[in-house]
């Protein structure tokens, strides 16, 4: 959880490992020392709620507060949660030594095989708890403890070289010239990565796969020296880090390409601002430059888009939208409102009904030119 | 849509072009003389139900049976749908011409830009169906069609290495030595791939992206020689037309490895012999040789891996599988019969309840050396 935005990321694992392990080990040593002093064991740790969301304006992203939450041996409960923590991160600090990775669920299901039988889990929600609790608690990410996420990284295409150090050792990768039409891979823990060359001009994160290969198809990639990030929906963590590492270390202007509905622009406030969930990851995972291109209610309107009444969801989400700190902006309250007025909501595929071209030659040219990224 | 199981599939884009193109002109053509003839036009379907379906001795695998369905232009509602074809053959056509693809979205969306609002589509639904109707009447697939599916293939690794046509040009990709710890993406249309060398054993296709990083972090590939296909939950056109390709021209054994529950069944059996949605393209898309490797449900007992209690939508899977003519055999009866009795299921990553290295150094060679596969 680096906040040093200059300086590339240490991609060399040993040393990203050893520090993760000495952080393990610091917090093993609370509690021996707690012990040692005759004091009940306890952790301070921060609540992850709504309210307990503020705007840093230093680093332009949404982190935690300054609530915290104590949990202490002295009641049964909170000593079962310190054993299992003390558990973990045994296994952790041994997984590190090691060089092994395991995911979330094997987590939970490995604790079967612990000798003591309070220390396993109950179930897979507290598994993930107890790991985002040690993040916070430790300042190290998950990545860092090898642990591996469920959900898997998207693509890249664009005009970039790369070195991935993998476990067989390193891979340079050109993002255009060296992969198939798929594109580039980003693996789960892209601090594996470092940029080594490249001709982008700006990193553009799509939401959909037809969207991603429309572009592709397009060649705009090409034309643009465009980064063409391909988000997958809700972006998985490693798709957030590697466009803020793109934004941080190459310079580059970060612009969010999405559907026109509620949901979509989450996807964006994920993006730029941070999510709830990972709040205490904002200064590692979201890049507050990052721009929404579109689509906006304003397009539906302009374009005459094809489109689909909204659902009481989508109004419902729309309004909590303009609850929320992170769209609190003039831009965002005008368009949420008109989209509300409009009760209408486009996908961006939605453009093909002007040709498959639009997009590509007319759409996000005049937009990227309004935004001043092109 | 080729039966021909020996010879590898033509890689060069210009004469599946023309293929596919020629197919739709003919359409075209039977359209014209059926005018010409004062006919009034139709076009006979083959009936896509489940009572449809019957085993093809020779392929292996479901196919289409001998029902067929006549959409005639002697009712609004037909001529109407007959209209539509007939823009989507000229659309298509001239997308092969003009070698451009486009999504079964983006077709939909299109379609607003004709200037005959009969042959406008009313809802995505439609465009699909028909999209797959003329799959079914010109003998070619969607893919040489240039319609690019929304669901994306899933990645390789493995000793294995290709050539892929891509617009930019050909690439050669070795899956082991020159991607990522992500694997190699395979393309929306795999039939751009050529197999140029490999040191494969056998295929291992794998449901889940958390027991893929496993097999590929513990070295599973390398040291068994294994191409690793992550399927990715229900696998993707792309992903199951590639896995047949290897099946069929590099003369590889195949076995999956899904989660211990009805839906992941289901998955096998759409990569072993289709699926009823595309029972036309099963010659295509389905590996009849694949085998099951586990989780079965004689493995939860065995190895008294953790599990959860099936749930009524679970149970009720079970009992349509055993009504699947797919599933109609002793192994199936057996393994589905002792899972309604034991009332349990279990996921691949339970395996990570006996160590993190059980699934690669134990549940696995065991199981494929009982298959004959190792």
């Amino acid at each position: 959880m680096s906040s040093d935005q200059d300086t590339p990321v240490d991609t060399d694992p040993e040393v990203q490992d050893e520090k993760a392990r000495r952080r393990l080990i610091e917090l093993a040593e609370t509690f021996y020392d707690q012990f040692e002093g005759g004091d009940v064991p306890s952790m301070e740790i921060p609540t992850r709620t709504k309210s307990n969301i503020v705007f840093d304006e230093e680093s332009g992203v949404w982190v935690l507060g300054d609530r915290h939450s104590t949990r202490s041996a002295n009641s049964v409960r909170g000593a079962k949660k310190l054993l299992k923590s003390i558990y973990t991160v045994e296994f952790l600090a041994t997984q590190l030594d090691e060089d092994r990775s395991s995911t979330l669920r094997e987590l939970y299901y490995l604790s079967e095989s612990w000798d003591n039988e309070y220390a396993q889990f109950s179930s897979q929600d507290e598994s993930n708890q107890l790991v985002e609790d040690l993040e916070l608690v430790s300042g190290v990410t998950r990545e860092d403890f090898h642990m591996r996420p469920e959900e898997s990284g998207a693509t890249i295409m664009g005009p970039l070289e790369l070195r991935e150090q993998t476990r067989r050792g390193e891979r340079v990768i050109h993002c255009q010239k060296d992969v198939g039409e798929g594109g580039y891979q980003i693996p789960n823990n892209p601090d594996t990565i470092e940029f080594l060359e490249h001709d982008a001009a700006f990193i553009l994160c799509v939401e959909t796969g037809g969207m991603r290969d429309r572009l592709v198809e397009n060649g705009f990639d090409e034309k643009h020296d465009a980064l063409i990030v391909h988000l997958k929906g809700q972006p998985a963590r490693a798709t957030r880090r590697i466009t803020r590492r793109l934004n941080d270390e190459l310079g580059l202007p970060v612009a969010v390409f999405t559907d026109g509905d509620p949901w979509s622009y989450r996807i964006y406030g994920s993006v730029a601002y941070g999510s709830i969930k990972s709040a205490h990851l904002s200064e590692y995972l979201a890049t507050p430059a990052a721009q929404f291109v579109g689509i906006r209610p304003q397009d539906i309107q302009e374009y005459d888009l094809p489109s689909d009444p909204l659902s009481d969801s989508d109004v419902n989400a729309l309004e909590s939208e303009l609850d929320d700190p992170r769209f609190q902006t003039d831009f965002w309250e005008e368009q949420i409102g008109l989209q509300l007025e409009m009760e209408k909501k486009s996908e961006q595929q939605a453009l093909a009904s002007r040709g498959l071209d639009f997009v590509t030659d007319e759409y996000l040219p005049t937009r990227l030119a309004e935004m001043d990224i092109i």
